[in-house]
């Protein structure tokens, strides 16, 4: 992105950071891993996309409106009022044993059978795929990985300085001859397969889900190769239809780890996540948490089990995935109505996602300013992958907004894909600088 | 510790652990730095040692009996119901900036002066501990720390492969003269000091404070050699007399990163704790903590900024305060009543901890499950060192159990004590195996 191809809103200043990163006097002091950690270009522009004029698509957040929030409100006062010195205290670093038993029963739902010891109870999912990788990843290794793939997974690849190499998508998910064929060049260049992560379920950014037929094929591949799955399974209880797919784990219990969530089935904001492992894992794992976090916060723990015990969690999920599917209902129709010719994009089950892909020339990233200067905000593709892939791919959410913001959002891109096409008819294609790496904030959080 | 000289509670299996890691099909698979997480005998003993008839002095669980339950209780019910949409949502991964605002004030108490804009809310400062030695320390690298030192900073150092130089420590704290030694004998080893880590205020384990002569030099020394000082002052608020000391972050604010926490002035439960660092540190401090947690709870730093607008949080600090000085006196005047000749001690003046050296043959660690079955339970000084040293010292905790119940507790250690020095002097010295690495699970936590 140039200067004199995207005239830039007053409030958005991307030469600020770098000038300041040159005055940094510790900068011989940080380690080599620091190098993969850049502020992205786009922060600066979500602190403008977040206001109330601009329709963000770009966002991950779930729609709480639907919480039943007077009697979360009372139970929390009854367990502070009752158990406050529990509460509030110290807590084993794996968890509280009570949730990891009901987070067995949750996992049930996709088939899972798995025993409370397993479980290692998480500040967030993003927690799981920090100490995981920081388990299995030295430096060079490689992680394999859905090309897009979720973009906090990338900086925690980033963190630990592993290569991601991405393998390709379709509408039934991961690709395994793609699988396959990532795995016979890493080998033939020596490199070091540590993981396969993978979300198979309603996939971030991508909106696919992995069809049953590709699971059995995938996790066979991985024994064969002798590499671990990774599987992140945060919307899989989201499917539209009320289908739930059977999950990686379920099929390979010793050869998966698997990343559970309730920041979309219940509440982000309380940050509780977990990772269910084969067992020798799971005790380092609990070693690595120890030393990362002590012990996730006991609260935030007891909310959630008190949840699961008390309230019809079930009709809550229900709720959600109804509300979603009417959004994702107005987001399809509306890009099937505004969106110029030679579009394309994914029509997902369930979840949070639709993945588009514009027209050859468009620049995603590039487009951004202009797109936030005409009221709507997406996240553009190129944050997805670690090659500096997807300038012509973005991420459209339509999990917060409502129906009609949706609709008017997408209205409003469409406008903005107009000039931008008309600007390439006029002076040819509109590029852009490369971006590698993943680009924060992680879109879960915008 | 050979079984021959340590008959062992029932409970207590060492063996079990190292034959199951011989039978896991993972082991190949790991990074390198696995190698430093080992779980220790002591975490089976830990179980044992928190059976109700065991009086602890091996944990630092602050005493929350003292907090006021039912109001915290009341505003609670009153954030979720009111603010709920927002409490129960992703939030920013630095953390909710009225929070931040609070915080400086809190600071304030200890002579620190700071931007919000600087601090980064964490999820506990053993979070802040893990983030700051990812951004600095490469695999070799130099940490030096007082010996002995935080075994939760151990662990984080040991994560990532720091190498932890202990540096003595007498009744004013951290000897100037062996830091600038230690710093000495690392530059003439080629070896890279990229911190100094430090608790000045009512050390843990150690139970002394920096004298502010001290302070002063230690912040000279370290601008000299170009080291970053980590400054970690969980207890600075908790000095029995209500005197608070000069920080090392208010004396030198571009070459110290400061951790704080309110598990020691509020609620540990809740797991907020912060990193007050220099501006170019903050911007790598936040992308670190994004790919770790994507962001820190939003309802608990809620529950903490409400806290601190709506209670007498200062009058909290002073009963807690006046509560563990109460308990210390309990200690102190039993350890002078019961303990064996030989045995010396120090006299904190704030915080938890008594840091008690025993006879030349004794060893802490050995006598460890012998203590457990007398029913009384400390920290073994080895867990301290990360290099085997401790095996005569031993950490007791005053803050969790009352006044009686450490009474009893000591009564019962100045009894194993006596036995274990009667051992000795029919048989000679009580030997025992050298331990390395810091010894698992927190004892903040057990």
């Amino acid at each position: 992105m140039t200067s004199s191809q995207s005239p830039q809103p007053a409030q958005y200043r991307p030469g600020s950071e770098p000038a300041r990163q040159k005055l940094d006097p510790h900068i011989d002091r940080y380690a080599a891993r620091t190098a993969g950690m850049t502020a992205s270009e786009i922060r600066a522009l979500f602190a403008v996309a977040s206001r109330p004029e601009v329709v963000s698509l770009a966002g991950g957040m779930p729609n709480l409106a639907a919480l039943p929030l007077d009697s979360l409100s009372e139970q929390m006062s009854e367990l502070v009022a009752r158990d406050g010195l529990v509460a509030l205290q110290y807590g084993s670093a794996q968890g509280v044993p009570a949730l990891r038993e009901q987070i067995c029963e949750v996992m049930a739902m996709e088939g899972i059978t798995a025993h409370p010891d397993d479980i290692v109870v998480t500040v967030g999912s993003q927690m799981g795929l920090d100490m995981v990788t920081r388990l299995f990843c030295d430096p060079g290794d490689v992680v394999i990985a859905e090309g897009p793939s979720y973009v906090g997974a990338l900086g925690s690849f980033a963190a630990y300085q592993a290569q991601v190499v991405h393998v390709a998508m379709d509408d039934d998910g991961l690709v395994p001859e793609a699988l396959r064929e990532a795995l016979a060049q890493a080998k033939q260049e020596g490199k070091r397969v540590k993981l396969l992560y993978t979300i198979p379920n309603f996939h971030n950014p991508a909106g696919v889900t992995l069809s049953v037929e590709r699971r059995a094929e995938i996790v066979e591949i991985c024994a064969e190769h002798d590499v671990l799955i990774l599987e992140d399974n945060p919307y899989g209880l989201l499917g539209f239809d009320g289908q739930t797919y059977p999950s990686l784990r379920s099929m390979a219990p010793d050869n998966v780890v698997y990343l559970g969530s309730f920041s979309k089935t219940f509440a982000s904001g309380l940050r509780v996540g977990w990772v269910l492992a084969p067992h020798a894992v799971r005790e380092k794992l609990v070693l690595a948490a120890e030393s990362a976090t002590l012990c996730p916060p006991t609260l935030n723990q007891l909310v959630v089990s008190k949840y699961l015990a008390t309230h019809d969690w079930k009709g809550q999920i229900k709720t959600f995935r109804e509300n979603y599917r009417e959004r994702r209902d107005a987001m399809l129709s509306a890009l099937e109505q505004h969106l110029p010719e030679g579009c394309t994009w994914t029509r997902p089950e369930g979840g949070f996602y639709v993945w588009v892909t514009v027209p050859e020339g468009v620049d995603t990233k590039a487009m951004l300013p202009r797109a936030v200067t005409a009221r709507v905000a997406y996240a553009s593709g190129t944050g997805f992958y670690a090659d500096g892939l997807g300038s012509r791919q973005m991420r459209l959410s339509y999990c917060y907004p409502t129906p009609e913001r949706i609709r008017e959002g997408v209205r409003r891109l469409a406008g903005v894909l107009e000039s931008e096409m008309e600007l390439m008819r006029t002076f040819g294609s509109v590029t852009s600088r490369a971006v590698s790496g993943p680009q924060f904030p992680g879109p879960d959080t915008a």
